[in-house]
C-alpha cells in the first residue's frame, strides 16, 4: 500500500490526464521502453487510461497496446467509450483477451462482449469458468437498453427472520462478497424482495436486533425490462443508492447501483443534446471518414428542408426583383424565428426528459410559449421596424416587417413546444425534432408571411 | 410500516406522477378537504410532490400550501427547484417555515437559506439549534458552487488504531450517525483523512482486524474550494461513493456522496444544453412574462448578428437585382454551413466538458473537423450544383454554388471547434458559443462566398 500522503489528491489538475504525463507515456511507447511505459500507467486510474486511450492517435494506441503486453489492466477495457473499446479488443492477441476476461466482473464483461459477432463472442465465453458463463449469458438475453443488462448478479440477500449478528456472521464466512453493495436485500422464502437495510444501520445495532425491524421506510424494486432511461430517472429522482431487480414473477434477479444509474443519466442527457444538433452518438476517438459519413444523413435532411424554403421564396421571384431590400432583410426574420423556436425546443426537450411536462401543465406550458413568443415578437418588431424604415426609408417596409416578425415569433413559440410534445406521444424522442426540423417551420413561415405581405403592401 | 407487497412499485408508470393522483389532489384542493389532501400526498415521495407543485399553476399551489397548512413535509421545499422554491417559501407562515428548517438536515438548510436576503436568513437561523445554525453559517462562507456547499458534516469517522470491533461499538453507542454514509473516514491525529473504509468491508470482517488494513486502494480527497462541476466529474470518472472534503491545511472538514454529485452532473450537462441553445435557467414553473424576459437578451444578440449577415447580403445588392436565383438560393449555403457548425460545436462542447479534447488531441481534432467539413463539402457541392442548374438552367450559378458550398462547410467545421476551445482558453464556459455566435461566421462567410463569386462569375 502506498503512504497515504501520497495518496492523497489536493488539487484539480490531479483529476485529468495532464500533458506531463501524457508527454511521458507518448516518449516511452516512441523509444519502445515497456518497463517506464507500465510505471507510469501503474499511477493512473484505468477510467484515465482509457481516456488517453481514445485520445491518441491510431498508430499511438496500437503501439501502446502491444507494447503493455499482458500487463494490460482489464478494467481500462470496460472504461472505454464503445467506438474506441471495438478498436482497442482488435488489437489485442486472444492470451491477451481471455486473460482480461476472466478477472473482469460479470457486467463488464457483458459490455465487452455485447457487440460482437457470435464466433468472436463465443471464443470470450469459453475464456469463462461455467458460472461467470451461464450469468453472462443470462445478461445478453435481455435487451440493450434494459434493467437486465444495468445490473449486477453480486448481491448480499437476507430471509426476513435474520437478526443482526446473523447477517454479521454471514457475510464474515463468505470469501466472494460483491465489490459494491450499500444494502441488505431482505427476501421472502419465494426469493421475492420485501425490503432493504442499509449497511449503515446494521452497523448501528446490536446483534439480536431483527434486520426486518430496519427497514427502510421506502423501498423500490425495478422490472428487470424497464429501459435503462426509467432506471435512471427513478434513481435521481429518488435518491436511490441501490435497488433489487425483479423478473416478471417479482422475483429477485439482480441489484442495481447507483454509479451504474449516474453513467445512463449522463448519456441520456448527451444523447438529447446530440440528437437536437443532428449529431449521432460519435467519440472523440473516431476518424475523419467516420464522423463525415455520420453526419452527412443530418445535413442532408437539412438540405431537403433548406430547398423548400427556397422554393417559398421562389413563388415571390417577381417582388424580390422589384424590391432588392427585401432579399436583404429576409434572413433577419428566418433567423430571429429559428432562434426563439430553439429556445423553446430545448426547454421542451428536457422538461418532457425530466417529467416536467406532464397532462397537467401541457395546456399551461404551450399558452405560455405562444404568449411568451409574441411578446419577444412585439418587442422585435418595434425594433425591427425602425431599423427596416432608417436603412432603406420605405415606411412600409417597416410596417411589413413588423407584422413577420410578430407572426414568425408566435409561430417559433408554438412550433418549439408542440412538435417535441406530438413526437413524445407518437413515441418517438422527442429530441428528434432537432433544430433542423423546427426551423424548417420558422424558415418557411417566415418568408412566406415576410414576401407575401410585402407583395401586398409594398408593390 | 406498509405491508411489502404494497410497497414495491413495479411498472414505470408508477415512478411519474399519474394523471389520476393529480386530478384527486387538485379535486381536493378545490374542494378545501384537508383530510383528504393529506392522505393522498402521504402516498407520494417528496420529490414527487415538488414536481406537482412546480407543475400546477399559481393560484392552485397558494391554496395547497395554505390547506396543507402545518402537515407541510419539510422535504418537499429541498426538492423544490429555485424558482419554484422561492415562491413556495413566500407564501409559508413564520410558524411553517421555523417547524420545517428544524426538521431538515443541514444541507437542506442551506438550500433554502443561501439566496434570501439577510433579515429573512435571521429569522430562519434563529429557528435552529447553536450546533446547526453554526453548521449552516459555515456552509454559508464557501463559494455558492463550491464543494464546501455540496457537503455535509455528518460523517463517521475512525482514527488509525481502531479495529472492526471499536467502530462497531462507536456506531451502536451512538445515537445520531448520518443518515447517508457509506464509508468510514480514517483520519490522523491532525484530523486529515488517511483512507476510507468501506462499510461493506468493516462487516465482513472479524472484531479484531485493524481498519487501517482494510482501507481502499483508491483514496481521494476533495479541496473545499473546489469547483461542483469538478466535484462531479471526479465521481463520475472514478467511481467515487463518498469522498472526504479537507480544508487548505488538509484537515476533514466535510463528506460529499454520489447522489449529490449525480444531482450537479445532471445541472451541469443541461447547463451546457441551454446555453448551446441561447435559453437562461429558467424552469417549467416560471410565468409567462418571467421567460419572455429572460429570452430576450439572446434574441437580441441573434437580432444584432443576423443584421450583421444583412449587411454583408446589401454589399451585393446590384449582384441580386440583376440575377433573382441568388436570391432564392442563397439561404440554403448559409444554412448549411449553420448545421454543419452547430453539429461541431454541440461534439466539441460535450468533450470540454468531459475532459475528451485536450491538448494531446486538440490539433488532430481541429484537423479532423477541417476535413470533414471539406468532405461533407464537396458532397453536398455536388449536389446543391445539379439542383441549381437544373431549376435555373444556368451552368456557371452550379459552379458558384458548389465553390460557396465547399468553402462554408469548411469553415463551418473550423468555427465548430475553435471558437469554444477559445473560449474555454480563455476561461470563459465553452457552450456560450451558442448557435448564435457560431452561426454568425457561417452565415458572414456563406452570403459572402456565394455572393462574391457569383458577382465575379456570373455578371
Amino acid at each position: 500500500m502506498a503512504d497515504p500522503a501520497e495518496r492523497i489528491v489536493e488539487n484539480e489538475d490531479a483529476y485529468a490526464l495532464n500533458a506531463a504525463t501524457v508527454d511521458a507515456i507518448l516518449a516511452a511507447v516512441e523509444a519502445g521502453e515497456r518497463l517506464r511505459l507500465i510505471e507510469t500507467l501503474d499511477h493512473l486510474h484505468p477510467a484515465d487510461i482509457a481516456d488517453l486511450l481514445e485520445q491518441i492517435d491510431v498508430s499511438q494506441r496500437e503501439r501502446l497496446i502491444e507494447l503493455w503486453g499482458k500487463d494490460l489492466n482489464p478494467e481500462v477495457l470496460s472504461e472505454l467509450e464503445e467506438g474506441a473499446r471495438d478498436l482497442v479488443l482488435a488489437t489485442l492477441t486472444p492470451d491477451q483477451l481471455s486473460s482480461a476476461v476472466q478477472e473482469l466482473e460479470t457486467d463488464d464483461v457483458v459490455y465487452l462482449v455485447e457487440d460482437m459477432d457470435e464466433p468472436q463472442q463465443e471464443i470470450l465465453l469459453d475464456a469463462l469458468d461455467d458460472a461467470d458463463r451461464v450469468a453472462v449469458e443470462q445478461s445478453l438475453t435481455y435487451d440493450e437498453y434494459s434493467a437486465g443488462r444495468m445490473m449486477q448478479r453480486e448481491m448480499v440477500t437476507a430471509p426476513e427472520h435474520w437478526t443482526v449478528g446473523d447477517i454479521i456472521d454471514f457475510m464474515r464466512a463468505s470469501d466472494d462478497l460483491p465489490e459494491q453493495f450499500y444494502d441488505i436485500i431482505i427476501v421472502d422464502p419465494a426469493l421475492k424482495p420485501v425490503g432493504e437495510v442499509r449497511l449503515g444501520k446494521v452497523m448501528a445495532h446490536p446483534r439480536t436486533v431483527k434486520l426486518s425491524t430496519l427497514m427502510e421506510d421506502e423501498f423500490r424494486t425495478i422490472p428487470v425490462n424497464q429501459s435503462q432511461e426509467d432506471v435512471a430517472y427513478a434513481f435521481n429522482q429518488y435518491h436511490m443508492i441501490q435497488a433489487p431487480v425483479v423478473d416478471e414473477h417479482g422475483r429477485l434477479v439482480g441489484t442495481i447501483t447507483i454509479d451504474d444509474a449516474m453513467d445512463v443519466l449522463e448519456d441520456e442527457a448527451e444523447e438529447d443534446m446530440r440528437l437536437l444538433a443532428g449529431v449521432g452518438d460519435e467519440e472523440i476517438s473516431d476518424s475523419t471518414w467516420a464522423i463525415a459519413k455520420r453526419r452527412f444523413p443530418w445535413l442532408l435532411v437539412n438540405l431537403l428542408t433548406a430547398v423548400i424554403a427556397s422554393i417559398v421564396i421562389s413563388l415571390f421571384a417577381d417582388t424580390l426583383e422589384a424590391v432588392v431590400a427585401l432579399a436583404i432583410l429576409m434572413p433577419i426574420v428566418a433567423s430571429m424565428g429559428g432562434n426563439a423556436a430553439t429556445q423553446t425546443l430545448t426547454v421542451a426537450v428536457r422538461a418532457i426528459a425530466t417529467r416536467d411536462l406532464t397532462a397537467s401543465n401541457m395546456m399551461r406550458v404551450v399558452r405560455r410559449e405562444l404568449v411568451a413568443g409574441t411578446l419577444n415578437g412585439v418587442a422585435f418588431a418595434i425594433i425591427i421596424a425602425i431599423i427596416g424604415m432608417v436603412w432603406f426609408g420605405i415606411p412600409m417596409l417597416g410596417v411589413v416587417l413588423a407584422i413577420a416578425m410578430v407572426g414568425n415569433l408566435a409561430v417559433a413559440g408554438l412550433a418549439g413546444i408542440l412538435i417535441p410534445i406530438a413526437l413524445d406521444k407518437a413515441g418517438a424522442d422527442p429530441a428528434l425534432a432537432s433544430g433542423t426540423f423546427v426551423t424548417t417551420v420558422t424558415d418557411v413561415v417566415g418568408f412566406m408571411l415576410f414576401l407575401g405581405l410585402a407583395s401586398a403592401l409594398l408593390l
